[in-house]
């Protein structure tokens, strides 16, 4: 019997306390579970004084993080620092260079580095994991690199921001407009003051990075995804979507395309009420993961909070504990593919379009010149009501169409003076 | 870097041939995952002559499975043969004597016997790996075990066979009933001449018995399994779900009962439209798993066929190949919990009661003094028109009634002159 398992813990916040919390509830089932009981010896955190609701007072507590991750003694350290850069990289470098594994739930810090970093744990036999990372307490990480490990994927997708999902799941229940749900799930904690990082999509988009570097075996590349967030969806979107059978949903995609290129893209989508990632509302996530062999399948639940992150910063723990290891991003680091990029220009499908246009004779056939012209066929068209000299909305389905030749039809349709408003365009999966 | 590992195949239908299918098409993919190769030197089946689809010519062929396993020199023997007991149970039990793991897709030898089985594979040091046996594809059993491991599960539950949920979802968009559904299951081949083993349930309770195990920590015990199937359920319930705002699913269910109890239970289930689960249609399965930590999580994938199963077997030989290794049933077999199997009686929820009456004065007041002498108390009635003297159906929607007081009412209601067919009880899950 190998004796206790000893962890560093690099930043105390919700996330920190939840694992120390989890730790001592669950010290016993987990040591029949593992063979092993898990001790955190090391702590550091911002505020020494503030009360986090768990008792740290047997720890050794640590002004400096990178310091104590470079000379503590222990087994793992956990990095709940946060950010791409600063003492969270530097935390995981000295623990790494001190021979500790490091479990971190850092999305920035590993769409950024995550493949330099995958090769200094490897180089020296030590585990890099961050199954809290990605979609919370989803353990989506190990689905694919273990769970599917037979197959090849195609692709791989999800709601990845529980944030944005709050929001357009709240915009459609309640008909109300973006900035009133945001202001909303600001006041009742679901957003941030700064929102940006969620409702722009950059969130998901680490995420994102993370997922289509496990699912395809390539290096991380944060710089190759398209990032749209979902400040531009209107209620008036959501509500033609539900007449269209349709759920707007901010999904995060990366699939194979032409000549093995990889595309990486977050932005809202039009999915199909019989898609099952249709019905997963408010703050959960959900990943769906596109094998040669195994089909589709669906992983859905918690995608933030103390709990579910807790949750899998301990999974990854118990793997430590057990001695189970896999390669970072699934095949060794050196071995990630460096596959190009596929650029958004080149993407093919259906689209949404709403215009907002004076209601005037001859209007709509030079949008319908317009889109002709760029080789943009259209399947549908929605106009409610006439309002003669007014403004009216305008919906069109397009059927499959080139990114390239959409948008500059509705470039070109944009220019029309009858056209008052900065088109809306959805693009519309097939999922 | 190790040589490649060897692998005796034990039974070469669908499933098999599936294998030997995708260890050939994904070589090289699964060597840069797991650093090995995997070759399959020897194979048992039953007729050596049949066209499988694939070349099994290179291999050594072995009239006696169970003289294979305890022979051949291989790593590893792969047992889908299927079965409770017979060939492949001494099939398992040969190769783990001769020290060779094991990687099955056999549910009923799992439910049967699973606890013995693991005792054996751990005393010795080896592997005894079946995420195949339950739910196909989807990667449930190791996300109970390692993802999830962070938790105290208090509920698992699942559509457990697509066979099951393919009738149900075809009489639904159908309306039609269940025998001319089942017989058209059976000509396009989703369901067996011999259906009774998926439509009474036991195929679903062989898995429960295993997932209960693998989310409690307990002995695995079929024999403490509720099941019921879905030859009673009509077209007529299902209409009337829908107006009540339920879909039917065939569900099981383990769940920690009072005093630490576990309840086991296969049957059918209303569950809400707004559940996840309700949403999960045709030849589909989905786990939903409980953690006081990580809260709700959703496992949806394809239960069944050729390409989810070897998925799953492959997932398998790849953590063998790796040397990632766990406890069979979550915890060392020795460990495992003899808790006691709660009995249905004692069950508490909901009722739907489907009652085909003679449309009489009186009898209505006879049913409802019924269910309120045995504290039923209900929550909605629906009727549909008059039909005096005829036969109608009274449908009732309980409260929270506690099992045992349900059946002794109901008795009493089937023996009223009134009160043509056997009475229909569906229980309503809060999920």
């Amino acid at each position: 019997v190998s004796g206790p398992v000893r962890i560093a813990l690099a930043g105390v916040g919700t996330v920190g306390a939840g694992v120390v919390k989890l730790l001592d509830t669950q010290a016993d089932l987990l040591e029949r579970r593992c063979g092993r009981r898990f001790t955190v010896t090391d702590v550091s955190a911002r505020d020494r004084g503030r009360d986090r609701g768990v008792d740290l007072s047997g720890m050794r507590w640590h002004d400096d993080a990178v310091a104590m991750a470079r000379t503590a003694e222990v087994d793992v350290v956990v990095e709940l620092i946060g950010g791409a850069d600063g003492p969270a990289k530097a935390v995981c470098e000295a623990a790494l260079a001190a021979g500790r594994h490091v479990v971190t739930a850092n999305k920035a810090l590993l769409a950024h580095h995550g493949t330099a970093l995958a090769g200094r744990a490897e180089d020296a036999g030590l585990t890099l994991a961050y199954e809290a990372a990605v979609a919370g307490g989803i353990p989506i990480i190990r689905s694919l690199r273990e769970g599917l490990a037979g197959n090849a994927l195609s692709r791989v997708y999800g709601i990845l921001n529980g944030t944005c999902n709050y929001i357009l799941t709240a915009m459609r229940e309640t008909g109300r407009d973006f900035d009133d749900i945001l202001a909303e799930a600001q006041t009742l904690g679901y957003a941030e003051a700064d929102p940006s990082f969620d409702v722009d999509g950059i969130d998901a988009a680490h995420k994102l990075a993370i997922l289509a570097s496990v699912a395809f075996g390539t290096q991380v590349r944060l710089d190759a995804v398209h990032v749209e967030g979902i400040r531009h969806v209107s209620a008036l979107d959501i509500e033609y979507a539900e007449q269209l059978g349709y759920r707007i949903k901010l999904l995060g995609i990366a699939g194979r395309a032409e000549g093995g290129a990889i595309v990486q893209r977050v932005h809202p989508c039009m999915v199909k009420f019989g898609a099952p990632i249709a019905h997963v509302d408010g703050v959960y996530n959900a990943v769906v993961a596109e094998g040669d062999f195994v089909g589709s399948t669906m992983y859905e639940g918690r995608g933030a909070g103390q709990g579910p992150t807790a949750s899998a910063v301990v999974g990854d723990l118990m793997d430590i504990a057990a001695g189970r290891r896999s390669p970072t991003f699934g095949v060794p680091a050196g071995m990630l593919g460096t596959l190009p990029p596929a650029g958004m220009d080149r993407h093919v499908g259906a689209y949404y379009l709403r215009l907002m246009v004076i209601d005037q004779p001859g209007v709509f056939a030079s949008i319908a010149t317009a889109l002709g012209e760029h080789r943009v066929s259209i399947e549908s068209v929605l106009q409610r009501g006439r309002n003669p000299d007014d403004v009216v909305p305008v919906v069109m389905v397009t059927h499959e169409t080139q990114e390239a030749d959409m948008l500059r039809a509705v470039a070109r349709i944009a220019a029309h003076p009858a056209v008052v408003e900065r088109p809306t365009i959805i693009r519309i999966e097939a999922l």
